[in-house]
């Protein structure tokens, strides 16, 4: 009642799309929120999420945890905190970065709701608008969205099976600042990478730090999956090799849980103070009970036990995608064979619109994310991310089976309509 | 050691400062920041800090809570979940705005990583570098650092014992207007606002409110304190009059707890959207444990008498806070009489500059908010926020007693000096 008053009194109703920022234009949809709605439905098969699977977590135990933490130590958990993130779960953090080589001192780790606030923050504290970042040919979606939205100017550089090409990105630095542009930085995930699943090896790991020291821009280093390597360790960070030039983020989301939202900065000393009062800005602080939480898990279960589950669950997944994809997909696809975390990336021939291919697939009752969702511009329309980590091996092997059904059909259509 | 080794082979480190974005001049440390190292030292008395009062909180039955929730629904909580918020607790916040007069749909909420998210994201879709945002005069410090980070501009408007006075606001409007500014909102905190105490009374909400849509201006009502009125309800929120043309920024911090970090806006649906696009790049989601840790309270507990309790325990406090004032502040202060809430506004005679007297509280074992952090134009110099949430009442008294005791003598000295 007293809104249809108000509308009438004042005439037509005030659009605050009318005063939006200049930046509001870069926040889009992504490709993959309009797709979640589809794919979550449970007759389809979705090789599309990136969800851990937790049928690993042994409840009791988590239940265990949290129910003593509140008991014992409830005041503090349910309490604001440090912007910076508890000192205690800092100094754990140490703890797991060391499994990767990396020698950190607590002081220099920033603790954020997620890893996905840390890259926020960062883009936040260098990001000028037209300003470019470089990213691997495809890249994270939710990175590029982020650096839309500080109005970055995202430019892919080439990747193999190795990961990134480090000539490729000799010759992209050299051709952005050939056109007076200003590089950022270089963002890059170089274990399993999302949505390739491809692992640099450590060779080009010094030969890209190499480069982007000497052209003076700094790396991100996001690994959220460093810890998930079936076949044997990843290699160490970069920031184990440099402390200097390198920003580290890390994340519990899927080695412990994603519903927890921790995650970190490792930066060097002189970001540090610039990075709490920005994160400060944005969240005030991240949760004490979360954080804690982690720490007790940490503290007193077997949490190094609980990873080797994890992946223990996750490779025989990616047997089941791999094996499948052998078997029924078509012999003019290529697929990379991840040795860790959650992600094969698929290419068809290119005259297969993955997009394009949706509706048929989710008819098909199985769901992906379309390639071109990882290029900030407009590649990858014939490539796929296929996903293997949520679902059971068997309804992998039904997903992928139907997903190569709609695709070689796909294929007979278009040669004929190609005759 | 391998550090070393690169910082010569690269000449001197570089300095990551050096490449800062524009927006990150603004990233500077508040006032009450610095402060909180030396108030929380345990033999001081905290009148400083905004920290809620978990005392009147029962561990037992909020260990039992998160137990009971992992044990029967840990796999949703402690998976990644939806970006604006998980479905069911919106529907609960529905109920709780219920209370001060909201008729809302759970589709317009966005749940956020505390209210202090809500306002960053707010502060991203509207405002460009140069903009104005007007606000009380004081107004709550979080909020002047998010929106100086994006570079606004803050004009304060005058406030008395009943708040924003509208016939300031309505000068400030036209004079920012004349000097050919943009106005992007109007800020403010209508419930026992932070710093000053004060309340909103009804007919200048409504007052407020048609001055602004007059003038094409839209409001950020922050309402973390609306439920903590000790003496009497308060008014209506003003989004109850308006869902047009009002932002509501809600929090769980000071009702349930604030080591949760939840809080939400509830937004004109042409808004939602965008918020919801701006949070995942942000966070990507909210935590699912803690919503969900939330949802079961309200679910299952008497959060009402909880409340209830909460209003007990801080009133008690004020009265302290209130007589010891009385007791032991000289003739010449002039302070806030509070009906809920957490603060104490004290006005002393202007000579006095509550910055400068600081180290010599802390002598006295007495901490508080020096007033000018609460204005972005270095107002406020001899004024103070005095917090009663959090110590008991005798602490209280002895703190009031202590800084009266300061103030009389730098009151003393300064005749002194002055003769």
């Amino acid at each position: 009642m007293s809104d249809i008053s108000i509308r009438y009194q004042t005439g037509a109703p005030q659009h605050l799309e009318t005063r939006f920022a200049a930046r509001a234009a870069g926040m889009l949809p992504s490709e993959i929120r309009a797709l979640f709605a589809v794919a979550s439905r449970p007759e389809i098969v979705s090789l599309a999420g990136g969800m851990p699977n937790l049928s690993a977590l042994p409840m009791e135990m988590m239940a265990g945890v949290v129910n003593e933490l509140i008991l014992t130590n409830g005041s503090e958990a349910l309490q604001y905190g440090s912007g910076q993130g508890h000192p205690k779960l800092r100094e754990q953090i140490c703890d797991v970065m060391a499994l990767e080589g990396i020698r950190a001192n607590a002081d220099d780790i920033v603790v954020t709701t997620g890893s996905q606030q840390a890259l926020d923050l960062i883009s936040r504290i260098f990001i000028d608008p037209g300003d470019v970042v470089l990213v691997e040919a495809p890249s994270y979606v939710g990175a590029l969205g982020t650096f839309r939205q500080y109005e970055a100017s995202v430019v892919h550089v080439e990747m193999d099976h190795d990961g990134m090409i480090p000539d490729s990105l000799r010759a992209a630095i050299k051709s952005v600042r050939a056109a007076g542009r200003k590089i950022k930085f270089l963002y890059l995930i170089p274990n399993y990478q999302n949505p390739t699943g491809v692992c640099l090896p450590a060779d080009r790991r010094t030969e890209i730090l190499n480069i982007c020291r000497e052209a003076e821009i700094f790396v991100v280093e996001d690994n959220p999956y460093g810890l998930l390597g079936f076949d044997k360790p990843s290699p160490n960070a970069m920031r184990a090799e440099d402390s200097e030039n390198v920003i580290y983020l890390g994340s519990f989301s899927k080695t412990i849980a994603s519903g927890l939202r921790v995650g970190w900065a490792l930066v060097p000393q002189s970001l540090k103070d610039k990075l709490v009062i920005a994160s400060e800005s944005s969240i005030l602080c991240p949760s004490n009970f979360t954080q804690l939480t982690i720490s007790s898990y940490l503290a007193d279960q077997p949490w190094r036990d609980q990873i080797a589950s994890f992946c223990e669950l996750y490779k025989v997944r990616r047997d089941a995608m791999l094996e499948s994809l052998e078997q029924h997909f078509p012999a003019e696809a290529t697929w990379t064979k991840p040795g860790g975390g959650f992600y094969v990336w698929v290419n068809l021939p290119a005259e297969i619109d993955t997009k394009a291919l949706m509706p048929k697939a989710i008819v098909a009752k199985v769901a992906y994310v379309p390639g071109n969702a990882f290029y900030a511009d407009g590649l990858g329309s014939w490539s796929m991310r296929l996903s293997y980590c949520h679902p059971t091996p068997e309804r992998i092997r039904e997903g992928v089976k139907a997903l190569g059904g709609v695709i070689k059909q796909e294929m007979k259509r278009r040669g004929t309509a190609l005759n």
